[in-house]
């Protein structure tokens, strides 16, 4: 098996635990979709020999590692050093990356120091793969059928030198398995739920040499199916397992193929030529902050009040004041009135509102802490649902953001 | 060194990138509290040969070694089989595990199967760390100086082990040193410049015996001091290079220990007895989402209009419509029309207002992506800067977002 891989982080931070590993997980995800074995994830400090004697155990073990971290400007990060001893060669000035960091800094307004422009100064014998968004290139070192690539430790960064460069560099310098894989959007159902649901459909896979995996995220569950080295027409086998599962389930799918809801919700917006206005309360802007997060939602989303006091609630979504004494801001009244309302004053196709108890405080025994309302507002006719979510106030927000765009979802399929 | 530990996770789950390593970082920070030095993190496969290379690597190079993972009921989770061999020892069953998975079964009303009573087969020289809230239970080896922890994946069930009984077990077992550390957070200035700023502030350290880490964030960057061990009166040594940081860049510090720059300014907010409203634009309620996030926030937080397109400027936020002609909507007059207009009709002490080119699309030669002007008003004053921030869309809704939190809390402070 020649397509083993490795991926070592570099830094002491992630060791005394101060900073999550995001990009261990995403990497793994993106080198076995591309059909590498990832054997082994190592973090290691910023020592000098923690680093050489990783690299060297790597090489003897995998023919490709890919090294996050240690390439900022400041004297802990050595990674460049140890690489010009594990590959035996120097640095050198890359003029390229030097004008490319200079303009970084002038555009922005900023001095620029000599440690900035040290970041240009790279190893002799490297690839050097360009980074756009900021001042450490990633490197690329090949020797024999080795290949070690090292990438800053800056999530965006590095998922965009991996996105843009690397997936076509590791494409040509090996012999990769054709994977066919593809991901089933799913919402509105709990991963538990869904695998009692598919339990059938999910045994037939295995038969037909494909496999499945479970990604739940709030409010979502990402179903991968990937056909197995020795299944034939994997591709085909694939569509077919899906039609099958649209059957089972079909409200519960929201596309095929990674895409976010919001971003899924953008285009449906576009394509029926619809616009949407939000009215949050216990949700603070995240539906807002999740739609305006797609680029070119200025297309459908004309914007949001945030109404977090009742005086809000009154004064500027015009929300019968009695009403919110008799049933209390949390309720199926107040929300469609919400929805309603903001519809109405923004001049939108579609609304969302939401009010409810995201906790810690708040909670009564009526309205327990996860009590959410939530309203879709169109021209046809208003719906309203009231969920219940769970005690912890961070993954209320976002189960009650991610549940009211599903609702709007459908409401604009329907 | 003898506190010298590693952390072994065990899954194929996660390195083909399907579930997210959250528990490596948990422990890591714990461990690192206890004051043990955690020189490396490894996440290794499910398979036999794997995890014994791992343990035997381990044991030759450290103290203490977590591992977490593979003790499911499943016939993939091999890990106990692999400590027997290791530890030359067989499986028993015990009673009062059996008794506890059986109780945990009836509780649910599940049928039990021989599968399930298996994970009451425990390693003979191993102790117990009995797990209430799952099947599996941890298990602790000693042998010599050496101590092997295995503790299930599944993260609620390992942190309650380890804070009910393997905290009390480590501190029993290795003769832990007293670890003195301070984070300070500092706002408004990127890492280089941070760097460059108090890099004789930082050489001093090192004579005193104290160190140093950057953890940079979008608009933040920590500064975690921590006393070496050999430093006397650590914890003086720590205050006193705080203060000498302090003369260094007053203004750029908002706190001591590690708090979120949105919980500091509710803080602030509390103790003045003031509230805010922000009116956003190209930040689409990311603002309103931060200061939401933090529980309380209602005693501070009134609301928010997100003015996503024009008409909701003009209309909602009542600014003037030649105005946003003459200038465009990213300028330093719409901004503090927005800033001022908002905190008007919100009745809030204070208001913030942003409005800019998040980008990918929308950028012009005069005002390219990445301009954002944001306003601070308050009834003393109002002020409005312009910022270059970069190319990427998230990052720069991100950085504006706590720029303008930064500038707030000035604007309080003052």
């Amino acid at each position: 098996m020649n397509n083993k891989a490795q991926i070592i982080c570099i830094g002491d931070e992630l060791l005394i635990g101060q900073v999550e590993n995001t990009n261990a997980s995403w990497l793994a995800l993106k080198l076995t979709e591309l059909g590498f074995w990832v054997e082994k994830i190592v973090t290691v400090s910023d020592k000098y020999n923690d680093i050489i004697s990783a690299f060297k155990n790597a090489s003897e073990n995998v023919n490709l590692v890919i090294v996050t971290g240690g390439l900022g400007p400041t004297n802990d990060d050595i990674t460049k050093n140890v690489l010009c001893d594990f590959f035996k060669t120097g640095l050198k000035r890359n003029k390229e990356i030097e004008n490319h960091i200079s303009t970084i800094f002038n555009k922005r307004n900023l001095p620029i120091t000599d440690l900035n422009l040290q970041q240009a100064d790279l190893p002799e014998n490297c690839d050097v793969l360009f980074n756009e968004l900021g001042t450490a290139p990633g490197m690329a070192f090949k020797q024999n059928s080795f290949v070690l690539v090292s990438l800053p430790g800056v999530p965006f960064e590095m998922k965009n030198i991996f996105e843009k460069q690397l997936n076509v560099y590791l494409k040509n310098h090996f012999n990769l398995p054709q994977i066919f894989s593809q991901t089933v959007m799913t919402s509105g159902i709990a991963e538990s739920f869904l695998a009692d649901k598919i339990k059938l459909w999910e045994n037939k896979l295995k038969d037909n040499n494909l496999s499945l995996a479970y990604l739940p995220q709030p409010g979502i569950v990402r179903l991968r199916i990937t056909a197995n080295q020795n299944c034939v027409n994997g591709l085909d086998q694939i569509n077919n397992s899906i039609d099958e599962l649209y059957k089972i389930i079909p409200d519960k799918i929201f596309a095929v193929g990674d895409i976010k809801l919001e971003e899924f919700i953008g285009k449906l917006l576009i394509e029926n030529n619809k616009t949407v206005s939000t009215a949050e309360s216990c949700t603070g802007g995240t539906i807002a902050q999740l739609l305006t997060s797609v680029s070119g939602s200025s297309k459908y989303f004309k914007g949001s009040v945030v109404a977090y006091s009742n005086d809000i609630k009154t004064d500027i979504l015009k929300v019968n004041k009695e009403e919110i004494v008799k049933y209390g801001a949390v309720s199926e009244q107040v929300v469609i009135q919400m929805a309603n309302n903001i519809r109405e004053i923004f001049k939108t196709d579609y609304s969302i509102a939401i009010s409810g108890v995201a906790g810690p405080d708040g909670g009564t025994d009526e309205k327990p802490v996860g009590t959410v309302w939530i309203a879709i507002a169109s021209q046809k006719n208003i719906i309203a649902h009231k969920f219940m979510f769970g005690n912890d106030r961070v993954r209320n927000i976002l189960r009650a953001s991610i549940t009211s765009l599903d609702m709007l979802r459908k409401s604009i399929i329907d």
